[in-house]
Parts: C-alpha cells; sequence; structure tokens
C-alpha cells in the first residue's frame, strides 16, 4: 500500500528532498514523500485482502485527515 | 518511485508495524517498510525522465547497498 500526504497538506520532507534536487542542479518540479507499506495477509480472496488492508489503515497505518491510501493487492 | 530495503538487510520500521498490527489482532506475516517518493520532472521522453530520476536515486534519494528502487513514468 502507499500513503502519501493529501494535496494541500504541508509536506517538509518533500520539499527538503526538492530543495536538494535542486541545489544538485536537477530541474525538478514539486516533490511529495509517502510511505511505501507491503504486507503479507492471509485472506480467502484479493477482495478480503483488501478489506483486511482497508482496515488496517483506519487503525493504524494511516491518518485519513492527512494522507490518502493507495492499496495494490498482488496473489 | 519506490524506495524499499532490500531482502535480508534489517527492517525496524516494517517489523515495529508488523507487531503492532498482530497486537490488534491482524493475521499478517511479513511487513516492510519503505519510502515513496512522487517527483515532478521536466523531460525531454519518458526515457529522459527515467535516466534523470536513475540520476538522483544515484546522487541522493536512495542507498544502492541497502536499497532497492523502482522507478514508474506517468507522462
Amino acid at each position: 500500500m502507499l500513503v502519501r500526504p493529501k494535496a494541500g497538506i504541508l509536506d517538509p520532507q518533500g520539499e527538503a528532498v526538492g530543495g536538494s534536487l535542486r541545489k544538485l542542479g536537477f530541474a525538478v518540479g514539486g516533490a511529495r514523500v509517502g510511505r511505501l507499506i507491503d504486507l503479507e495477509v492471509e485472506a480467502a480472496s484479493a477482495e478480503d485482502a483488501r478489506t483486511q488492508v482497508e482496515r488496517m489503515c483506519q487503525e493504524l497505518l494511516a491518518n485519513p485527515l492527512i494522507e490518502s491510501v493507495e492499496i495494490e493487492v498482488q496473489e
């Protein structure tokens, strides 16, 4: 799953990355930094795995006020 | 781009995430945590963009000794 800061939410890490890349001479516009979490889940189906990961996001892995989540299921 | 700790490299963040999920009652096997970096790059082509981001990885964004990088180009 991918967790990104929502548009409009301040992202100091992304700004630091963008600033450093520009100082190194790269022509970079916006830069945003998020988290990538790979999880092995026991599930009856892809749909079940997605539902489980959605619950994990709500309970622990993401803050829905400031972060958006993208879940990708691989079997 | 996605930056992951290579297989065999200790990932304390991933272990903490896995442990916390298990405590919450989720049936989770391995958990690995990496970084997601979204960049806007001025480039003549998708190939050019990929080459630029590869150079950024070498110079700043990833440590090839312990991290693997996956670059996805969107136009």
